[in-house]
């Protein structure tokens, strides 16, 4: 048995310390772990349950686990939170300079995010009925900011300029070396950047999405950032762009998440607007989703103009003109009165709202279309258009190429693809070949650097006003 | 710069985690430590010193680092102390049981350990004026009990037939995964174990001194245990075997360690024993050389018998007569009077202590006398002989002949090598080959089990009684 264990399995020492104990026992049988030619565990008797391993997708605001048995590849359990590192602050930038500034600021957090991976394995592993530290291997992916602070690097150089990180290259560790402690010997490979801005996350969506891309396609992932990549004739373009939170229901006056009471769809029925809310309750707020839609109609309507403004009303019908009211920047549109509100208040879509939404999905046109251009391609002779994360899964096509967010795509080659980023950390964690594409795809992509880009910053001031119908 | 550290270098997380500040210095120049293939430390500026290593031989009893110029294999500084694991036993079999019986025991002794080589490394880097966290690696041998229990691995195994080590192979892995604090960066590699109880300090004896025999040599390195190794037309053949710690001055009345006070010479001067001790001073006792050469004038001297008794002493001198005392197991031989003795008390050698002598060069010698057998060779075809060891660099040979603890070799073959296992643990450090080499003769020793050895067990009854002059 020893010499099964030592001649050529190559044991990690943890497996070595934990030989005498297993050895003790006197087994008949023993179960190696073996991972990438390393046997990482070793246990008397015979195997306990499947190989598993986890998946890790670390977003800014929510982190999500899959846990997966690695022989099938079939999902075992999943769990997601809140990133606990919101409490210093919502978006990267805040983290970057919560590290910079507070000495102690990395360490903190770099231990929220652990601790957190440490609950979401623990509450998977329970959920699937196996142990947390049986898990042989696990793969992260997550915007730059988000792996370097998991890594416990400082991301400060992501915050100024030329905004790099500090590696482009993948990065395998047994568990223990990320301070995972419900995992120490699980092999963990963190998959690679493309660039400071275009995170593992992004190199996740390629995986899924477009590893092997059969025409020019467009993947692109809306958060709080915007992540493109364009695939043309054998070459991969990406880029980065900020959009601010308004997609995600921040900084819009009602708006909210996703969740149950939110107003996910807008429809015109018989003229009037129709609210459908998430769960069917009666609405809370606005998503993203629904935002989408509420300028769609309003923009249909004529209440909304071009230009973002929303008219005088006078040549609307009395209905509409009785939900519009205020004036110039007060000015504000009624989507629930306050009797028919979960909040016990009436709910409105106001012109700073409207603005912001401008703003949000000027950035994103722009930069869709900066990569058209840089790669000579007409929005036509895109074949298949992917949107990955919630908000590309849930938004409504139609909608989203009314109000210009998207060009005027043919709405049936336009996929959502769930949690690109997600998927791809999936299937990552059950193929070699899947993280040696990863390490590749990453090299591959050409970057746009749209600070110094004259077609993303034209269009980005064109594209701020709304297409006409 | 961060292409150069990232993109061929395969960084340390350490490594990378440390780039960030590095970088936000903004320095026109990087030292990077590059070991294995993988940059290990990065720093600012050019390098601040040459490129060192620690070479390690944890001894039961005493513990030695040295520290080499990586470069030029030159030693800058060396620091030696006690083992501090002493405290929970003199020998591997007290600190194994120790390990075995406290829930605690391995945690404590690894503890003890990994301290002590923290404390050595700062010692010689202060006195070499290197930093420790620059140290770039390091090589460590010692017994199999010394080496697992530096690695944190329970040494039970090696308490219980077959006594097997938990590895035969070399373990290679940043300080810090053994717990070192001083040196967490530097790669470290525990040379590899031959059998249970022929462990990496005898790989390093055979660096240091049969890694290209020339002809049929013997290494021989007598400690609380006596290891040795035989090389014979191409063959290596070796075994250890359990000596007491008679050679080491524990057990001996009047016994002490190779220190100053200690009686480290006899001679017969016109026919009267003259002691030689070690910084000129009063004796206060007797080390191992010392005992070996006393035990030895009593033979040539006729007082002592073949048998080791000392005789009744009508037929002896008068001033030995004397000098004889006591009768049965309280006889006893006056080395030093009262005045002129360091601890105000007369020095004897009892018959207690002879009895201990011959039990520790009985066992040795039929060690060696049962590896010639293994191997066919007889003690004129042993071209050298290597002692290695304190005791082995200060015992007069003429001496270890006469007491038969070596069988009558030609004194001019036999050569003290000094702390063999350190020299080899010095070649493994600064080589690359060397360490290759360490692992391949770990593998190609022939190893004797003496307990199951029918010439060992007829030696050991024989080689008890002293040869006749």
């Amino acid at each position: 048995l020893e010499a099964a264990a030592e001649r050529r399995l190559h044991p990690t020492l943890a497996a070595l310390r934990r030989l005498p104990e297993v050895l003790a026992e006197e087994p008949a049988e023993l179960t190696l772990t073996v991972v990438d030619g390393h046997c990482t565990q070793v246990e008397a008797g015979p195997p306990n349950g499947p190989l598993v391993g986890f998946a890790l997708d670390i977003g800014t605001t929510t982190v999500v686990l899959y846990l997966l048995d690695l022989v099938s590849g079939a999902e075992l359990a999943h769990a997601a939170m809140l990133n606990p590192q919101v409490a210093y602050g919502d978006d990267v930038i805040a983290r970057i300079h919560h590290a910079g500034v507070d000495p102690k600021g990395l360490e903190h957090l770099n231990r929220e995010i652990r601790r957190a991976v440490d609950e979401l394995l623990k509450k998977a592993c329970t959920e699937a009925e196996v142990l947390p530290a049986t898990v042989a291997r696990g793969t992260v992916v997550g915007n730059a900011t988000m792996t370097h602070l998991f890594c416990g690097i400082n991301p400060r150089g992501l915050g100024i300029a030329p905004f790099a990180p500090i590696t482009h290259e993948s990065l395998t560790l047994p568990g223990h070396e990320f301070g995972l402690r419900a995992a120490p010997e699980a092999v963990v490979t963190v998959l690679p950047n493309i660039a400071g801005f275009l995170g593992s996350d992004t190199v996740g969506v390629m995986l899924a999405a477009m590893a092997h891309p059969q025409g020019t396609c467009l993947a692109v992932d809306i958060g709080t950032n915007g992540e493109m990549v364009l695939y043309h004739q054998g070459r991969w373009f990406g880029c980065s762009a900020a959009a601010g939170p308004a997609f995600e229901g921040a900084r819009i006056g009602c708006g909210m998440r996703g969740a149950a009471g939110a107003i996910s769809r807008v429809d015109l029925v018989d003229g009037e607007p129709e609210l459908a809310v998430i769960d069917g309750q009666q609405p809370r707020g606005l998503c993203g989703s629904g935002l989408l839609d509420s300028i769609a109609v309003l923009l249909n309507s004529g209440a909304l103009d071009d230009t973002g403004r929303l008219v005088d009303g006078d040549e609307l019908p009395a209905t509409w003109q009785a939900r519009l009211s205020g004036e110039g920047p007060d000015r504000r549109f009624l989507l629930a009165e306050q009797q028919a509100s979960a909040t016990g208040e009436a709910l409105y879509l106001t012109a700073g709202d409207i603005r912001e939404v401008q703003l949000a999905k000027g950035s994103i046109r722009a930069s869709i279309e900066a990569l058209l251009a840089r790669a000579g391609v007409t929005c036509d002779e895109v074949e298949t258009v992917y949107l990955a994360g919630g908000f590309g899964s849930y938004l409504r096509v139609e909608s989203a190429i009314r109000i210009g967010l998207l060009p005027p795509f043919d709405p049936a080659r336009v996929k959502a693809v769930g949690n690109g980023a997600g998927a791809g950390a999936r299937l990552a964690l059950v193929s070699q070949e899947e993280r040696a594409l990863a390490e590749e795809l990453a090299r591959r992509v050409e970057v746009l650097y749209l600070a110094n880009d004259l077609v993303y910053q034209m269009q980005f001031m064109e594209q701020m006003v709304f297409p006409e119908s």
